[in-house]
């Protein structure tokens, strides 16, 4: 496959109120979007840092995927996601490669990118999402 | 302070030997570079993607700090690195806004970069590096 860049950093905190600051008063970064995204459970705050973005991952429910990696892992990275050109033919090629897919088809991510998981169990621990940004 | 990207994603592994072929042969990445590193007890190999590397980092010795964080955590992201300007400026200015240093002065890192770590307990559970190119 033909990744250019790494789109974004997912990472996993117990509290927005908390992380916000620290990467804006600390780190200097600038906090451009926060929102909501229901059906994932979790709360989203945005930074650019370079080409990268860091979405910080706030649970709204224990039960939720983030809430249930930090009670297994504590708080940290929790994916990270390449920008690839040709998803669908990336998704073919590392399942012809023997890649567990999470998401066998591109589906619609944040900012209007199509985008999918592959398991951590093929990639050496690393929750890996490829992003493909079809407007460019 | 100045965050311009991320410089590298340091992340630990099993075995190189399984690793760099789903780098090189899933991800599609090109293996510039394989060195021991006696003092930290590792083996790292190092691939490119836009303005950041990948650093996979296998473990030499079980009681080494990569043997000892796959022990407890499994395989997977251990540290995030930033290219920041004025590396001495911004341990001082981080630690007077109450973050714990793992180092208080640079020390010398790979491929001549000045190099500090920011303890994960003050960095919301994110090993973080910040990386100076003085050459820059």
């Amino acid at each position: 496959m033909n990744l250019s860049h790494i789109e974004h950093i997912g990472i996993a905190v117990k509290s927005l109120e908390t992380a916000i600051p620290y990467y804006e008063e600390v780190l200097g970064l600038k906090c451009y979007n926060v929102e909501e995204v229901v059906e994932q459970k979790v709360k989203t705050a945005f930074f650019m840092v370079g080409q990268t973005k860091i979405e910080l991952l706030e649970s709204t429910d224990p039960e939720g995927p983030i809430g249930k990696f930090i009670a297994k892992k504590g708080e940290g990275v929790h994916h990270l996601a390449f920008a690839v050109k040709d998803l669908e033919g990336a998704l073919v090629d590392a399942e012809g490669k023997g890649v567990q897919l999470i998401d066998k088809t591109p589906r619609g991510g944040a900012e209007g990118l199509s985008i999918a998981f592959l398991h951590p169990k093929s990639t050496m621990g690393v929750l890996t999402e490829l992003c493909e940004d079809k407007n460019k």
